[in-house]
């Protein structure tokens, strides 16, 4: 079953490196690996790997380890990568046009089946076969969808009303590529991805290294 | 002066949040912030913000803050931003392109300045005026450009020996889009950001608002 268990955030988020190695794995026809490979190819303590996996439903016997195809199938079906969860994207400006060409999303679950601008121009034209939709078409069309996942890519003096506005009209999950963090009641999701804020981290440690 | 502090990680991640709102607030016309207005706006604790912007060379008067100009350009130069950071990407699939098409990069300093890729097909095209070359050629446009800083969007069985070869070659930063976790010695500089990952944790957080 997808998803049915709390796990904490950073586990969760490990979980998708355990599935990229276990299908890296797979490929070189390795049909087994324990918690061990794993955590020493990705340079994840062991305990914490094997924590991680607890908590998903999947049977390992002691030494010999998961069933590589096994940890894959459930792995992919726990995080939610097998099932298409159809999105909105809200500002077709240079991250969210970029974000509309990465074919990757839908590999990993998720459907953008409309964008939406507040410029005239760019309405009835499309990205990526993706159409493109004027904003004040968006109710009519979450109507008819049910989507309740906004990809948020507006600029950053306008993130925090729409944001406001689509919690308005029911949507659950926001997911916020803003360099702006937004305010949002408990029962909202979020998860606030600003690239930018780890350009800022490199950029960091790199000048460090240079003083050292 | 740029980054001579060590920040611990989560405070650089979120000076660019305090920098955005800064910035909005300049926009309004509002010429003092506080490290409270900050806080509040955001939803971060003002303690928090308060010890995060003591890190970095602004000062800042009891009650009535900082001036919001002063703070916006510390915070700019601190965080790199102002600065032109050339770099490399590597793998021009799905992400890669998508990524090259961010202009949004440039405006946080980072320059793609070619990017490469094995497929022969590819060399000698652009994308958004980003040369594409063959990989075979990298090293010597690395000798000529000096460049320390490759982005990574290979396919997943390549992530690793992909990484290990550009440390051989002195790279000093990689920032890993690539699903996989990629292991380096301790001297170079990785920054992770898978955004799938976070496309688990949104998921994970919508199925359990759904059972609750």
């Amino acid at each position: 079953m997808e998803n049915s268990v709390h796990l904490p955030e950073p586990a969760i988020r490990r979980l998708p490196w355990y599935l990229s190695y276990a299908k890296l794995a797979l490929e070189k026809g390795e049909t087994t690996i324990s918690s061990t490979q794993i955590a020493f190819a990705i340079g994840v303590d062991s305990s914490v790997v094997a924590k991680d996996l607890s908590y998903i439903d999947v049977a390992g016997k002691t030494r010999v380890g998961y069933n590589t195809f096994t940890l894959i199938e459930v792995l992919e079906t726990f995080l939610g990568f097998t099932k298409s969860h159809p999105a909105f994207l809200f500002g077709v400006g240079r991250l969210g046009g970029a974000l509309l060409q990465d074919n990757g999303l839908r590999q990993f679950g998720l459907e953008i089946i409309a964008a939406f601008d507040v410029k005239y121009e760019l309405a009835g034209t499309n990205i990526n076969h993706i159409p493109i939709h004027h904003f004040d078409n968006m109710c009519e069309l979450r109507r008819k969808t049910g989507v309740d996942i906004a990809v948020l890519t507006v600029p950053i003096n306008r993130a925090q009303e729409v944001a406001d506005f689509l919690i308005e009209v029911n949507f659950k999950a926001i997911w916020n590529f803003t360099p702006i963090r937004i305010k949002v009641p408990d029962h909202i999701v979020v998860q606030n991805t600003s690239i930018y804020a780890h350009l800022a981290v490199m950029y960091n440690r790199l000048e460090q290294l240079k003083n050292e």
